[in-house]
């Protein structure tokens, strides 16, 4: 295990603050231009940073008014980033709920040829009925089968991965030999929710498959997960709860005969960086004021499960439902529960906290603050890695990469330039085996 | 209408005689390096080339033994190319048989965003057993289903691009406003074989919508997509064939109601050059030699249905079954049976016809020869412009692009250099009105 902790740097529109694109500081019309991308993979890259991360989402409601589009697919943007850079990760999250394992499958497989082996795939499931009407259906499926379908989904894409072996691509051209079929495996996945014969169409990537990364897993996912998952990116709010929910996974990997080491843990951070404490917290009260509260309404209902229209914003949080095991975005939904209840919060508190980061935790200070933070979470067994979201972009990861960074190497916490090539090389993680050399399997036999 | 011819270049790994690779004019290595397809755009983007078009393929089969395997898959592999290339178009083949309309919207809305709009799309199906097969079906579709589905699958696309309003996007900071909800509309498509409520999560794209190609139409397939089709490539082999499936396209459209003027007629040409026409056979003889027999039987097998193994290479080729309707590949069987009934060929014969170039017509000749087919069809009315598909890359697009180019230049047939921004320029067609803005429609009411 590399004994630096892992950034990776999660790129949304003009910022992760929900008003970033009213504030001065961000050009939100550059949420359409490729050229802004491009300038925060290579700010990212300039330093070092092991990955970027892009959102999915598979529909967009009317609370739209007040928020800033997605414009750009993660998978096709991650690919024209791989040739605007050379060394960064490029992490695509890709639903499995309303997906094909053979298309996602092909799709990672291909970036990771394009970008020599930076490939990383997080792994999410869809939640919203929103999501469903744009797929055939009238309502989402039920948070089990999502769980199981997910797990399956990525049974399904190692197989397709490996279903050509290392050396299969032989290109003997005396021989008139390509391929060596017999390196070639049909997969012949006959599950609940899938059924594909293979082989993929390409060969292996250079990782071999794409980092496997699963972001906030609840109980069950992580349990259903662990065979796969290589990487685990969450949001915790306090130390105490990080530390727990760190202990807590690496001893279920362990229970899962996953050495933990080889599975980081990076947690999710929104630093607001400031020439002074005082400037800080000034710039996170500036954002602040400039929420719609229209907006935070309807998506702290959304998020709870309950309408808060019509109740005073200066009044207690309602009777909040106990989870129940259904329940769609599970996770947020007991964060942001659990806080209501320990600090007895108003609608407007609790709108506060969560609308500047979704629930993440927000660091306010100077970027030696900042530094302090995460080299605490980082030795005190809270985090492997931090997942950085800037509240406002390009200026908010600029920030991050020249003022944290140097601090967090001069400090001997991170690494001054890449050493390796892949993605697994940044993360200090191995590349797989592949499951079809070991065992015996059917080949694709010549007719 | 320009009154220039318009150029394609389909990239196909090394080259497009299945021989390719054997050629000690490629290294069939680099079919696995983003390198080798930048320098392929940049060239076809050095000769003002049109559009680039890559092919989809969803499975693999034994016959992979003696070809070079797919690597990149097409959306993915132009987006990179977008990143690379400032002026060229971008064509995509995407199937509709087991793809939902939303992703290929979303995905193909995203590539046009990312390449200032430079996307198009090549609307394919799936026709083969292997490929259901990798989709949880043990079978295909029947060809009327696949192409019913095709048309509906276009008709959802095309209400998705156009949800968003070209000036739905209004990032007003100062109220608060990101988009104009009542410019954006819920679809609520509900059809045979898919029920999507929209909107696409992206804003309409620079083009409105990606160019819409079909290639190698049947009677029944033009027929549902001349809605929207806008530009068809083809294979023809005589000049007589091309004038006659011409004019009949050509009425086709106008039966529609189309201007058949803004649906150009691409025919594919394989050109052969050498510097003298001895030079450009003797190469087209060299890669004949290095066809695997074996490999030749089998494709060649596939496409009529029949098993020609153990049969005498130099007998006739056994009574062919009259082609049916539901009949996978149907136009290039159609091709086949022709061919070879009308030249009463041997099985060595229709082999050596059909492995350079899969069906298409091969042109081997000196760039003046080559020039001359090409003003001959486009001045007799057989096309509006051609699909290269050079029979070995790069030095084959190379060679077309410095030696067959400036001759067509000298000639007054083709650009020397790009006048407009976009594809959709390049072929001299119009950015497409939006359905919506005319028609009323429901519109994302702000909860």
């Amino acid at each position: 295990m590399t004994p630096t902790l892992r950034l990776n740097a999660f790129l949304l529109g003009v910022g992760h603050h929900d008003a970033a694109w009213r504030h001065p500081r961000t050009e939100p019309r550059r949420i359409t231009e490729l050229a802004h991308f491009v300038e925060l993979a290579r700010t990212a890259e300039r330093g070092a940073l092991d990955s970027v991360l892009l959102a999915d989402g598979l529909s967009v409601g009317p609370d739209i008014r007040h928020r800033v589009p997605p414009v750009f697919e993660p998978l096709t943007l991650l690919a024209a980033l791989a040739t605007a850079t050379e060394h960064i990760g490029l992490i695509a999250s890709v639903s499995t709920t309303w997906n094909e394992p053979f298309h996602v499958a092909r799709q990672l497989a291909s970036l990771d040829h394009l970008s020599g082996g930076r490939a990383g795939w997080n792994i999410v499931s869809s939640g919203q009925e929103r999501e469903a009407a744009n797929f055939n259906r009238d309502r989402q499926p039920d948070h089990p089968d999502r769980y199981r379908r997910a797990a399956e989904f990525v049974d399904v894409a190692v197989k397709l991965w490996d279903s050509w072996e290392d050396d299969a691509l032989v290109l003997n051209a005396g021989a008139g030999v390509s391929v060596d079929t017999g390196r070639v495996h049909e997969i012949d996945h006959w599950g609940a929710d899938f059924q594909v014969r293979g082989p993929l169409t390409t060969p292996r990537s250079p990782q071999g498959r794409p980092l496997l990364v699963q972001t906030d897993p609840p109980a069950d996912g992580i349990r259903t997960a662990a065979r796969h998952v290589e990487a685990v990116f969450t949001v915790q709010q306090t130390l105490t709860e990080a530390q727990a929910f760190y202990g807590g996974l690496k001893r279920q990997l362990v229970a899962a005969g996953r050495n933990p080491d080889l599975v980081p843990i990076m947690a999710g951070i929104t630093p607001v960086i400031g020439g002074t404490e005082a400037e800080a917290h000034a710039l996170a009260a500036e954002l602040e004021a400039l929420v719609v509260p229209h907006q935070a309404l309807a998506q702290l209902s959304t998020a709870l499960g309950v309408d808060l229209f019509g109740l005073p914003l200066d009044g207690p949080l309602p009777e909040l439902a106990p989870v129940r095991a259904g329940q769609a975005r599970l996770n947020r939904y007991r964060l942001l529960t659990d806080l209501a209840r320990r600090e007895g919060l108003t609608i407007r508190q609790t709108i506060g906290r969560f609308d500047g980061s979704r629930g993440y935790r927000v660091v306010a200070g100077t970027p030696e603050q900042i530094a302090d933070q995460i080299e605490r979470w980082f030795t005190q067994g809270a985090a492997d890695g931090f997942n950085v979201m800037p509240p406002y972009l390009p200026d908010g990861l600029t920030d991050f990469v020249d003022q944290v960074v140097p601090i967090l190497r001069a400090r001997g916490l991170f690494r001054t330039e890449y050493t390796g090539r892949t993605l697994r090389d940044h993360y200090g993680l191995p590349r797989p085996a592949n499951i079809y050399t070991a065992a015996p399997a059917p080949a694709l036999v010549t007719a």
